[in-house]
């Protein structure tokens, strides 16, 4: 194979062999290919695109580029859940307790964030006590036992796609649907879990801002997950305001536990019903959602779901009377408000500078050593449709250091009020097999 | 400028900026941007193409990479010819002292060839004494004095466009109108003429097989030079068969030789006399090309056009006397036949498998670091339309040793022969301004 070959191939819209693909993927992550080829070549999928093929193709070579987690040890069909990210976006959380409860073994490998908020990982070391190390041999056992368990990714986990994402960000081909479809599966496939439910944001606050293209890259994703032989799911939803109302690492465990005793924001709760009901159809738990559904909600009622989550916590070392008491959370010192300006109704609130906001409070890291503060953030109390009236709150700044004045000023711009009552956004729009 | 912002822009389909061109060719020049941006730009423009305005910007800012050549101290309007290549072409070793004769003034930077035989510089070395490395001073004197001077390129001539053709050439974006065109005319620019004609070459033995190519090439180069300031003419020419009879460097000499007595072949005459009457008229010397084609066929009939060839070697050191004696030129020890397996009509020949052969024969060079066996070579005797029978020679291969095996079976196969008459092919197709 010369790489140039493969180049013209792709660039004269020619559909690539398996054989192509994996020869390019092992020559590039061997560094025998330069990136000088590889960056031409992902432009010209720009504009050729990929077949399904070739997408499956691309994205197991990927995975296989690097270690692969077995989880062969756990028993019955491991479920994955992903989100393509947002703000508040407190699922994982709330999830894998919850599917957890009825059955489902949650097996979840997930990362520190760069952004907004801290990543799952970070979240959970809100947790006093909570470890998010976990050896291989702990992680399945804390499965089997409690059917959870979250861990920080280890090891090296598809260094192709390493190399050819930071390639990406640097020549204009990031967003190539087939490019970053198979960016995020090929990280799942590595993961090792036998089923994947994705869920795939769309609106002003997502990567994906129009519904369609989040539809065309949930399609593409879940044609790879199939066709790789793992069973998956995406269900499309909004991102037009932030998830929720808590923004921020501790603020967004306590919003999970409420959520998990049935007392949390309505938007995160059907998201998770929705979400949790397609793990459990995916580990063959029930026929139908409808069926899997009803059982979420009883698991909440009855407090198993919550129970769970303490089981959970103690499992990976923390302390799992916060979900009692959660004001053992960390907490922060300053609590500031931000005032509406006019009267009027919520018309739009921006997700992004919610986000930007929260990172300003000390949420969120800039660079990979930056530390987070866990108790920062941002409570909103008004989201699209709400009423409000001059000088009523719209969101607490919870700010360790006082030092508000930035934050403030991007809330306050993130909201447009007008006299108008708008329609609170529709939650989900799609669900792709 | 950041560069990621650049391709970007280009990937999208908007205009670039003079500045984000100059900035991005300075940069790249000074190795400030790194190859892999550069490839991915390349693939952008294959797909989104490049404005007239765009291809001005990238090709004046490549002329002003590098050193530019000052023809200042020249008197006249100083014309450069360029042709895109094929097999067997003469042109500059004619029309040099053809253009001349009539008052041109031909300032002319050459380059060695890489291919089936030399350049028009290794071409010249066939003349024993004749110098092609003259430094500035003697250049410009030579041509005041004689009208003619041919040189080899000196100084760092459009680095920027080096180093992006050698990025192209294994990145899949070397066929790509706006930056072949902007390659060529890049070094054109920095070669200091005034006015440019070009000689673009469409057909099965050239780099546009399509003649619809060919013009949308020459469309873009004669609009490239144009927008830069200097008066350029492209005609547009056969190269669906080797140009005259004769393929190697001596052998190409004595046929430029026998041209200028009116002895030559009728293509090459014709195809001279049609590029040399526009240089005439670039020069501003008649108004149109009629009058400027019946001054150069009187400086053929009158002996002139010979004598300035003679005047134009002596200039440079070579020996006048090979235009009255070409027989002093290199000769190969071996002269051998191909002959035709089959009575019938020359269908086609295969220019590029003909090039080939005169290779095999020690006419070129295969690296930057081989010798050419200046007297070897090809003197073709049927071209297409010719009648031929069984055992009647076809070519005769000049060897100097002997071995000439490869190239017969070459030579034969590049010959079709066929019971029905073809049409010789058209010459000339178009002339663009």
């Amino acid at each position: 194979m010369r790489m140039v070959d493969v180049i013209e191939k792709k660039r004269n819209g020619r559909e690539l062999t398996k054989t192509d693909i994996n020869e390019m993927i092992e020559q590039y992550t061997a560094e025998e290919i330069p990136d000088y080829q590889m960056s031409a070549f992902a432009m010209a999928i720009f504009f050729q695109g990929m077949t399904t093929d070739e997408r499956v193709h691309l994205t197991t070579a990927m995975a296989a580029s690097g270690d692969q987690v077995d989880l062969s040890g756990i028993e019955g069909v491991k479920v994955d859940k992903h989100s393509t990210g947002g703000v508040g976006d407190t699922t994982t959380l709330i999830l894998a307790p919850l599917a957890a409860s009825v059955g489902v073994p949650v097996a979840k490998m997930s990362g520190r964030g760069l952004g907004h908020t801290g990543g799952t990982i970070d979240k959970l070391e809100a947790i006093d006590g909570f470890d998010v190390e976990l050896n291989g041999d702990t992680f399945n056992r804390l499965v089997n036992e409690n059917k959870a368990a979250v861990t920080g990714q280890s090891g090296n986990l598809t260094p192709a796609d390493k190399k050819l994402y930071g390639l990406r960000d640097v020549t204009a081909t990031v967003d190539s649907i087939p490019l970053i479809a198979s960016s995020i599966m090929s990280k799942k496939l590595a993961s090792g879990a036998d089923a994947i439910v994705l869920d795939v944001k769309t609106g002003a606050g997502a990567f994906m801002k129009e519904t369609e293209e989040a539809r065309e890259l949930a399609r593409a994703m879940v044609d790879i997950g199939n066709g790789a032989g793992r069973h998956t799911t995406a269900v499309i939803s909004d991102m037009n305001q932030p998830l929720g109302y808590a923004v921020g690492n501790a603020l967004e465990v306590k919003e999970a536990i409420e959520t998990l005793k049935g007392e949390g924001p309505d938007d995160i709760f059907e998201l998770c019903l929705t979400l949790g009901s397609h793990m459990v159809v995916a580990a063959g738990l029930t026929e139908t959602t409808e069926e899997a559904e009803e059982r979420l909600r009883e698991a909440v009622r009855s407090g198993s779901a919550l129970e769970t989550m303490k089981i959970f916590i103690a499992g990976q070392g923390g302390d799992p009377s916060v979900a009692d008491n959660p004001e053992k959370l960390p907490s922060a010192a300053y609590k500031k408000e931000v005032t509406a300006a006019e009267d009027g109704y919520v018309a739009s609130i921006a997700a992004d500078d919610i986000g930007t906001a929260a990172s300003m409070l000390g949420a969120g890291r800039s660079t990979k050593e930056s530390t987070i503060d866990l108790a920062a953030g941002i409570m909103l109390q008004k989201k699209i449709g709400d009423p409000v009236q001059k000088g009523e709150v719209l969101a607490v700044m919870h700010s360790s250091t006082g030092n508000t004045e930035e934050a403030e000023a991007k809330i306050s711009s993130s909201y447009t009020i007008e006299t108008q009552q708008t329609k609170p956004p529709q939650l989900l729009y799609d669900v792709i097999h």
